[in-house]
């Protein structure tokens, strides 16, 4: 391709935009904004989509049947798994105006993932256990209904998933297909040019499961996602689901000291009370009051510094839901303003769940449950009683210890590129998709479900793989394999010279931009081939002579060649 | 891949579906409904989709540059070009319940059509003239309020569709470029194995124009569209603009009669009133009154049998837009109730345009004017003056002249594939979009747009290619090339040669599905391959001995040939 016919060329302006892959992306003409979180797609950009999409088409196809399902469906199918009314992300489509609405007043759902499409699907087509198992994937724009999103594309209101469905006769069948589909990830993500750098961390399985699903995370400083890693196990946890061990406290106390109640009114952060009573943070405890969905109210306490997992909290109080009580029940309980909470005398019928990190310290802080009052020196066995359990309920941070190994995680950043799901029954259940097992019964399917968001990778590579100067493409994605960069081209003879290498790549079926562009400078140039990106440049001027100048975007050495050596090379 | 475990096999019930298109397709398991005009492809289907669309790809490329526009954008776009109050297709999303719409209660259009999007977009990186022209396409999923749809692929709620845009620094560069996009539909068309059946016919223009756009038309029986041939300039008229010489009337009345008003209450169709009056359909005279956009009253009046074409009316007229006049108005124009309008003694104000199928008749009918009568007997310069002149304004119908050559039209029924159409500068102007030019001055620029809906081409080939048994594919357009069928599966030596044969094709890269059902009688497995309607069907059984039967889905010819055979002839 001509790069003087190609729509979208780079920008000069410095202009920084929502994050580094937007920034770089838009300015070397891969996208364009037309509004938060929705981009248009330019020639180089649709060329690097579809190179992701068939690397992931073609893997996927080795463990799974291509469809296409349609964006809008009946609201009914969402209303059957009761998500129409709950799923915050969800958008429906209404008559634009008034004649649209003579013509025809339907809604329909535009849909943000598929489950409610493919399980009816497969509920008309297969039902004997004979035919199981088996997964259908699609590859298509996705839509959320999200508030200004500013990560470029890795996160938008529209955007490109491929997504994959299984269905099994049995709970150990879908495990074992889920083993399957994560070594096809591990095989397209290495195809994808990301493999080293992305790893497999355990993340929350949702509500209806004690199990963990799986996410496939790509180590990288712009990450939005924290993982904790154990070495000695050798397993990555996301920080939602990392079960932790606080270090020691580093103030020591010898001996208890006698329990004050302190007066300090409107004083509610750790950081600042801790200030305001002359104590390490450590000594401090938030105390948090939540009621469960079956009408249970339960305090949770973490030591100070620490905040409450309601993942972890849900799990151990053994309930499918918590959320914050109310101010009115908080009042109630606590007999005190909000703020005021602690563990001391809270009335029999709350249980009360203290996290590990609040065991082990003498002479404590904690609410003392009495408006604008905080406890202090307060102590496990004198003024509460030592509780049988300690749990894990906080959410882990930099610096904890992994229970198990007690060894110090490492920790990283880094952003989700796919995960694997199961979904055990509870879609088949909602629509009623049982299959005919050997003896003509009807019995439960078993459902898997693993995303990759193919657009979201565009952008993630370029978070990864760029540096002062542009975006740096994994060859297998990159819009093109050679940017022939011709220069002098007001000189007829160089200009004849440039176009010729340019035919001969294309006939030797070289993926090649020629930047053809008379008028422009050799800086300029040089420029826009290190923002593009593209591994191999190549430059046909006056000083290359009867050779070609040959160099990689990794690197900084230049070499002259022929032609027929450039073309072994490629 | 193996028929097994292909996802979507063939149905066997008599059901019949909305059209032929729909009751192939869903019975070969191509498609599958998910409401009225939505459909999920399954794997079949999705092979043929990307195949038709990769063929459209490859000739587009050679005339644009490929981008990738959202479905959702702002409506202030459509706003800007004032189609969002009027186009009767258009939805836009809405949050879907009380958590969506605490998140973002934004808004948003679900695009049938891009030139919102695609002119702001030009406008952002093209101005100067030395960038002209250029075009750009996609290949997309659209989306159209419709009401119930019933025609399978040929018209959906959501479909898909490649639509280019060009952009041009005059009106003669706009059709200069037309040429070439009409070059790059033929070869498209024909590559996709429909080429000898299309033809470019003239279609309208639209209202800002009185040019026609074209319209690549598949001749096909159960198409919804009639085009009108004119042999000697082997020219293809839509029937919307087909221009009409009524043939002469067949009935002959040598002498005027004198003019009677009759009762004729209720009356109205000409074919009732032709009854009534024992006169023949072509005596008797359809008036109907009109409003133009300009604020006139007008009569347009046919002969019985002929309806009026407001697109023909409009332009005769001199305005942009006619629509059936009121009640009211038709009541103080006549002086009689709706249904009794004539063209006799119409008060001076309205201006009467009489088609020529109207002329060259004596004694014929026109409604009385006058509430409940309707004239007979009535001749032109007796009882109404002679017009200066008669115009064309009917739809045309079979049996009608061509009226330059004076020779019948043959009229055939065909399916639009594809339409290119001129848009002159009605979104530059919207977008206030212009180029540089040479001098620095600001110039309109000239926009052309050009459609394939690549999803209804999937519906017209099966319209067109089937016979009693099935979907005949066109080669280049077919799920897979080969379809290898294995009988007596029973049979250890034969299933194992069957897949040798299997893997052996494989090998030698010919797309190839093989049905290994072990279970499924020959009679099914044929009647199976008939039905899905791949080109070349092979069979291996306990008959076919060493050698292996091939046969053409377009033949009844079979042959017993040896695998190395097969494979030169594939």
């Amino acid at each position: 391709m001509l790069y003087s016919k190609l729509f979208g060329k780079t920008k000069k302006n410095s202009k920084e935009y929502d994050s580094t892959n937007a920034t770089l992306l838009i300015k070397g003409g891969f996208i364009d904004q037309v509004m938060a979180g929705t981009y248009t797609y330019l020639t180089l950009g649709t060329k690097v989509l579809a190179k992701i999409e068939q690397i992931i088409r073609e893997e996927m196809d080795k463990i799974g049947n291509e469809v296409f399902m349609p964006s809008i469906t009946p609201a009914s199918l969402w209303q059957q798994t009761g998500r129409f009314e709950t799923v915050d992300v969800l958008m429906k489509t209404v008559p634009a105006n008034k004649f649209a609405l003579a013509k025809s007043d339907a809604e329909y759902v535009l849909n943000p993932t598929h489950e409610e499409v493919v399980t009816p699907l497969a509920k008309k087509f297969i039902t004997s256990y004979k035919d199981f198992p088996f997964a259908l994937y699609q590859i298509q724009t996705k839509f959320r209904n999200e508030p200004r999103v500013k990560s470029g594309l890795l996160r938008g209101r529209e955007f490109r998933m491929k997504d994959l469905y299984s269905f099994h006769t049995s709970e150990e069948d879908m495990k074992k297909y889920y083993e399957k589909v994560k070594e096809a990830y591990v095989k397209t993500f290495s195809r994808l040019g990301i493999g080293k750098d992305t790893v497999v961390a355990l993340a929350s399985g949702g509500s209806f499961t004690d199990d963990f699903s799986h996410e496939f995370q790509t180590l990288c400083d712009t990450g939005e996602d924290t993982l904790f890693y154990d070495k000695s196990s050798s397993v990555y946890y996301n920080r939602e689901v990392a079960p932790s061990l606080a270090p020691e406290v580093k103030y020591h106390d010898e001996k208890m000291l006698p329990r004050q109640d302190v007066v300090g009114e409107g004083i509610i952060g750790v950081e600042e009370l801790a200030n305001f009573l002359k104590i390490p943070v450590e000594k401090t405890t938030k105390t948090l009051i939540f009621e469960t969905d079956d009408g249970r109210v339960i305090a949770a306490a973490v030591r100070g510094g620490y905040d409450v997992n309601e993942d972890k909290l849900r799990k151990v109080a053994r309930c499918k839901a918590v959320k914050l009580a109310s101010e009115k029940t908080v009042k109630t309980v606590t007999k005190a303003e909000v703020g005021y909470a602690g563990i001391l005398d809270l009335p029999k019928e709350v249980e009360v769940y203290l996290d590990e990190s609040v065991a082990n310290r003498t002479n404590f802080e904690t609410g003392a449950n009495k408006t604008h009052y905080h406890s202090i020196n307060v102590n496990f066995g004198r003024d509460i009683p030592l509780p049988k359990q300690f749990f894990d309920i906080k959410i882990s941070k930099r610096g904890d210890l992994n229970p198990k190994t007690k060894k110090e995680y490492q920790v990283f950043a880094a952003s989700e590129v796919g995960n694997i799901f199961p979904l055990y029954t509870k879609f088949s259940e909602a629509f009623d998709y049982k299959y005919i097992d050997r003896e003509g019964k009807e019995k439960p399917i078993y459902m898997g479900c693993y995303g990759i968001g193919s657009s979201r990778i565009m952008g993630i590579i370029v978070e990864k793989y760029h540096d002062e100067r542009g975006i740096v493409w994994p060859k297998a994605v990159a819009p093109f394999q050679v940017h022939l960069v011709g220069l002098d081209l007001k000189d007829e003879s160089i200009k004849t010279k440039a176009h010729e290498v340019y035919q001969a790549l294309l006939k030797k079926n070289v993926d090649v931009i020629f930047d053809d562009r008379v008028e422009t400078t050799a800086g300029e140039k040089f420029s826009d081939a290190d923002l593009i990106g593209i591994p191999t440049r190549l430059v046909v001027s006056k000083r290359t002579a009867d050779k070609i100048e040959f160099k990689k975007r990794t690197e900084k050495k230049t070499e002259l060649l022929s032609l027929d050596d450039i073309i072994g090379r490629l």
